[in-house]
């Protein structure tokens, strides 16, 4: 599968009190990896909005493990990668490395959807296309 | 002119590595407090909005003058008031409260906006209902 | 088990441009529900700090489920209960209501740390005293 | 004065329902660009700490005017420089530009701390030597 990277550099703001990120810091940058990564592989998402008339890939299910902390300062980097298509939905990994240590491990589960009849929104299928920029 | 009232709760996570609030929370803070205080005088923003054809009311200026720090665990009570209407602009004024001693000021000019014709966002006046509200 | 509960109230910076909660946010929220959760038990995290000589409850594994949406000017109520102790680890498992609607799950895997001979962090036991507080 | 620069990249977490950037996040980067202005003037701040005695610089005050606003997708960059030194506190400025356009301006007055005898913290002169490193 693609494998798109992008650098993160943690600052004084992302730490708590024990000196570390606050961990809720890092699903804020996983998030911002899968914007990156369909970004990455070709796709923003406002072109995928455009083309194929989806409004976006809402979060159904995330995790996350966390090996080692770290800290304001250092520099990370997030691989990430699509490790699954559904009909409507994908899984997301990111390894978030610190030098050649990993460091936190993310995972997602999104849907992705378009405009229903009623207005609202509603789980479409991924086409085809999408999923072959990221084989 | 009338006060409002709202209550803080300071959790770890509001907290930096030198174990006192993380002073962008304190904005974040503030901001909640406008709402609340239009809220308060019995005019919440979605009531603006629908009534008055506004849009927002958003941020021109902000500063904050950081007295005494705070941690978690602690409860800190933010005062808010409407100092001044100007024709589409209004200031309002936060005394985050400590106790008894006043720990953080806040200060914000926000203007009143709506649709433009042209489909933007434009300054419009602050209508003389509104001001009474507050008076 | 012991279970607390608290009220958050979901403010416009809390929500993105999609104008619902931006995920990471319900992250920082269980977190300050895991610490109220130990003050409701009688237990406060400095209190644990100075009787059991402990350092904290590290995140080791976080992951979050998200059933429906919800935006600013929501009152939500997050309960919480400690469902399983381990040795030196625990699982928590938040329940995020909107009115009977279960919005969110959260589930943590926290381990219980001390200071290590070497001046680092070390896994310690839960004391059975601590576990009695949450049965 | 000597002048620093760093770019931020502007993600979706980072905007509010209007789409633009939730105007307590400038203040977060702000604070970050202050910290890399020391660190490209060649003192990061552990070197100030080690070196100088000195505990940290913490915010006295700060304000940020709003002039035109920025969405997600979008890189912005902060040029920073410190335009007053006074005995123990110095004023930062910050102009975040969108392209060639001034989109924010940011303002700190910041104190150099140490400790004091008693344990707390104290106000102590800026070293010559610190001062000439952004002349």
């Amino acid at each position: 599968m693609f494998t798109s990277r992008r650098e993160v550099e943690i600052v004084w703001g992302d730490c708590d009190p024990a000196n570390i990120v606050f961990y809720p810091r890092y699903f804020a940058w996983f998030d911002a990896s899968t914007a990156n990564h369909f970004a990455a592989a070709g796709l923003p998402k406002t072109e995928l909005q455009r083309r194929f008339d989806v409004v976006g890939f809402p979060m159904v299910d995330t995790r996350a493990v966390f090996h080692v902390p770290s800290t304001h300062g250092e520099t990370v980097a997030i691989e990430t990668e699509i490790t699954r298509f559904g009909r409507s939905s994908f899984d997301v990994t990111h390894r978030l490395m610190r030098g050649d240590v990993l460091a936190v491990e993310g995972f997602e589960k999104r849907v992705l959807v378009g405009r229903s009849d009623g207005g609202g929104i509603c789980a479409v299928p991924v086409p085809d296309e999408v999923k072959a920029l990221f084989a």
